[in-house]
C-alpha cells in the first residue's frame, strides 16, 4: 500500500527517491503503468493549481481520470468519505486524490481502503504534494538543504504548508524561521524560531511566503490590506535586502498587494510559476510511487469477498 | 434505436442477453466499437455510484466522453430538455445517459432523438441499470430467479429501485415481497405482497434494503433515527434471522445505523459493494447494446436534413 | 502566437482560410498535433453549446482536456484571470479556451500570455467561433457572402453576436439589415441599416434571429412572450414571406415562441441545428490555427525565465 498522508510519515530517503523520480519526469522521463488504470480526484475545497496538477500528472502518465463533482455526489445526500471512497473502490478506481476541509480525514481510511489515497490537503493539517514541490524548486536552486535557512512567512497557524515544510526542512538539515503577526504564531509547531519579518528576509536563502486568507482575518487583524502589506509583507523595500541568490516562494493563489507586492510576483527572484511546473513532476512522482506499492485491487475481477 | 428507458420495455430474453454481456465483461471480456465514439452524461440530479459508474464503463468501452454540467449548462437559461439532448446530437455525440428529477422525462426524446437515450433514473419513475445490477448480482448468486423470494424493505411508494425491480422480478419467476411502515406502501405496484419486516427478513433468499431519505421523510414519520432502525430496519438481531445462504441487498449511499446497520454493511451475507462492481459490467453491456443497435447519426458527416 | 479574440482582428484572407478548414474537417479530414497537448475550457458563463462543442473539437484532434471548473476553482479565493491563466501556462497547458461575463477580458492576457488564448465569448462583447460558424453555414449555402442579404434580428444592443457578425459580413461583401425594438438598438454598430421586422425577413436571404434575455429584458420592455412574439419574432405568418431558397439562422438556446415560433425551429428552412454540427468545425479550425501558430511553451521543459 502506497498512500501518502503526510511528509512526516516518510522517510529521508523516501523523500528524497520522490525529488529524484520528479526531477527525472522534468526531463522528460517517460514511464507508464503496466496496464490501464484509473483515478478519481475528489475535492470537497476550491482548487486551481493543485487539482489542474493532478489532472496533468494523471494525463501525462496515461491514467484515465473518473471526474468527481463533489457537489454533485452522493455526499450531498450524507454519504460517509469512508463510503464514498469504497465505492469507487468497488467500480474499479486504482487510486483517488482526496482534498478535505476536515483535519486528518484520512485516518478513516489509513487502515480500510484498499487503493492507495493520495493528500492533497486536510483542513489546517497536510499538504505532502505541495511540500515535496517546494522542496524540489530549493533543491533545484541550491542543490542541497543542509545550511540552508528558510523564512516561512505569513499566517503560521492556519497552514497546512507552514506545519508540513517545517517539520522536514528541519529533517532534511536546513534552518527554519517564522514570522507571523502575534495572533498567527503556532505554539504546537515546535519546527521554527519566529523573528521579525526583516530579519527574516534579510537571513532567509528561500523566503517561503504564506497566502493570506484576507477574507477571514482582515476584520479580525483590524489592518487594511495596505497596513498588513507595509507590516508583514514582503515589500519592494524589504526585497532589496534579501541574500544575493536567495529565492521567493509562494504556494499560491497570490493576494498581490498583500503578503507580497505585485511586482515581485514574476521578478528575477520569484520561483513561485515555476513552482507550479514543479508540483507537475513531484505528482507524477507520487502517483508512480502509488501505483507501484500498491495497486491492490488486483482482485478487481475476482469474486468478491468481505473485508 | 436502442433506447432504455425502462426494463418493462425489454423482453426476458433481452434481459437475459443483457445479463449475459456483463457476465462476459466481468470476466473481462474486451469489446470496443468500430470507430471512435462520443457519449455524455447529463446528470440533473446528484449522483455519486450511478455516474461513476458510467464514467467507468464508457472508458473501458473506450468510448470518449463529453462532459456535461447541468449546473453550468443553457437549461440554467431555460433551454429545454430536448434541446438540449437535439444539441449534443447535432455536435457529434453519439449516445447520452441521462438522470433527470422528472417522471418520465424521456416521453419527450422518445421519438424525436436519433441517437440512443440511456435513463440513468427519472424521478420517482424507473431506473433500468440499477434493476439490472441487481438481477446480475442475485443471478451470481443462485444462479436462477425462479422460485427465489426476495424482500424490497423500506420507502416502497418513492423508490424507482422498487418499481423497476418488482415487476422484472415477477416476470423473471422470482416472489417479491414488500415491507414497508404504512405511509410508505404502494397502492400503485401490484408486483409484491406486503408483509411486516420479521416476516420478510426470515423468507427471503435476497434482502433488498432501500435507501430511507431521512432528510425528507424523518418528521413526517415521527420517528428518530434509532427508533425507525428498530421497527423497519435491518437490525443485527433480525439479520441473525435470515436464511442459510440468503444475502443483503442495498442501492446505496447507505444510511447507517437506519435502514441497516452499520456492521451489516460489510458482513458476509452483504453484496453491497459487489452490486457497485457489477454496475460498472451491466452498464458497459446496456452502452454496447445501444452502440450496436442504433448508431443512427452515422449521418452526421452528410448534408443536414430536415427531420 | 495564434490567440483568437475578435474576428476583426483578421484579415479576409485568414478568416477565409479558417472557413476552408473547417470545411474539409466537416468532410472528414483527419489532423492531429505533432505531439500530445493539452488544453483547458475556462469558462465563467454557463454554457451547452459553445463549451461542449469545444470539448468536441478538442478530442477529434486528439488534444488532452484538463477540466476547469470556475466555480471550484482559486478564482474563488479572489485570484485573477491573469494569473489563473499563468498558473496554467505554468503546469503544461498549451492553450485556453475562456467565455468570461467582463467584456474584453482578453486585454489583460493578450501580450502577458504565451500560449493561445481562444474567445469563447466575452460579456456583451465578441464571440468569434459563433461568427465563423454562422459564415460557414451562409458560405455551405450561398456559396459567397457577395450581394447576400443578412437580418440580423432582436437584442441587438446587448449581443457579441450581432457585434462580431455585423463587422466581418460587411467586410465579406454581404448587406447587414437590423432589426430591433427601439430599446435595443445600437448606436455604436455602424454596420447595418435599422428596418422594421417585416422589410427585414422579406429582403433576408439569411434571417438570423438572436436570443431574447427574457429573463432580464421581459419588464423592461412592458411585453408579454406572446406580445413580444407578435411585434417582433419570425412568426409563421411572417415566415411565409421569406425569399424563396432564404434560410433562418439563431445561435441559440432558442426561445420557442419567442423570438422564433416553435414550429420554425426545425423547419425546412432552418439551419439551427446545423449551425452546431459546424461549430464543432471551425472550433477545429481555430484549434489547428492556435496550435501550429504558436505553442511557444516548447520552453516547458527548460530552466524557468523570468518574463
Amino acid at each position: 500500500m502506497a498512500h501518502l498522508f503526510t511528509l512526516s510519515e516518510l522517510s529521508v530517503t523516501e523523500i528524497t527517491q520522490l525529488l529524484e523520480d520528479a526531477e527525472q519526469f522534468g526531463k522528460g522521463y517517460f514511464w507508464r503503468p503496466p496496464k490501464p488504470m484509473f483515478v478519481a480526484n475528489l475535492f470537497f475545497e476550491p482548487s486551481t493549481r493543485t487539482k489542474c496538477s493532478f489532472e496533468m500528472a494523471e494525463r501525462k502518465l496515461g491514467l484515465h481520470v473518473i471526474p468527481f463533482d463533489a457537489d454533485m455526489s452522493s455526499v450531498q445526500k450524507g454519504e460517509t468519505l469512508y463510503d464514498t471512497v469504497r465505492t469507487l473502490e468497488s467500480i474499479g478506481v486504482n487510486a483517488v486524490v482526496i482534498r478535505h476541509w476536515e483535519d486528518a480525514y484520512f485516518e478513516s481510511l489509513r487502515h480500510a481502503i484498499r487503493i492507495p489515497v493520495i493528500n492533497a490537503g486536510d483542513g489546517c493539517g497536510h499538504h505532502p504534494t505541495q511540500s515535496l514541490l517546494d522542496l524540489l524548486t530549493i533543491r533545484q536552486e541550491f542543490g542541497t538543504f543542509e545550511r540552508l535557512t528558510v523564512a516561512i512567512i505569513g499566517d503560521i497557524r492556519h497552514s497546512r504548508v507552514a506545519r508540513s515544510n517545517a517539520e522536514v526542512l528541519t529533517r532534511l538539515g536546513a534552518t527554519v524561521l517564522f514570522s507571523s503577526p502575534e495572533e498567527w504564531k503556532d505554539e504546537a509547531n515546535p519546527y521554527g524560531t519566529y523573528v521579525d519579518i526583516d530579519t527574516a528576509v534579510a537571513e532567509a536563502d528561500v523566503v517561503m511566503l504564506l497566502r493570506i486568507q484576507h477574507e477571514r482575518h482582515e476584520e479580525k487583524m483590524g489592518l487594511t490590506k495596505e497596513q498588513y502589506h507595509a507590516r508583514y509583507g514582503l515589500t519592494l523595500e524589504r526585497a532589496e535586502k534579501m541574500k544575493e541568490n536567495s529565492i521567493i516562494l509562494h504556494p499560491a493563489p497570490v493576494n498581490r498587494g498583500v503578503e507580497i507586492a505585485s511586482e515581485l510576483v514574476e521578478s528575477e527572484r520569484s520561483r513561485i510559476f515555476k513552482q507550479m511546473e514543479n508540483g507537475v513532476y513531484v505528482r507524477m512522482a507520487v502517483l508512480k510511487r502509488a501505483i507501484e506499492g500498491g495497486m491492490t485491487n488486483g482482485s478487481y475481477f475476482k469474486k468478491w469477498k468481505v473485508v
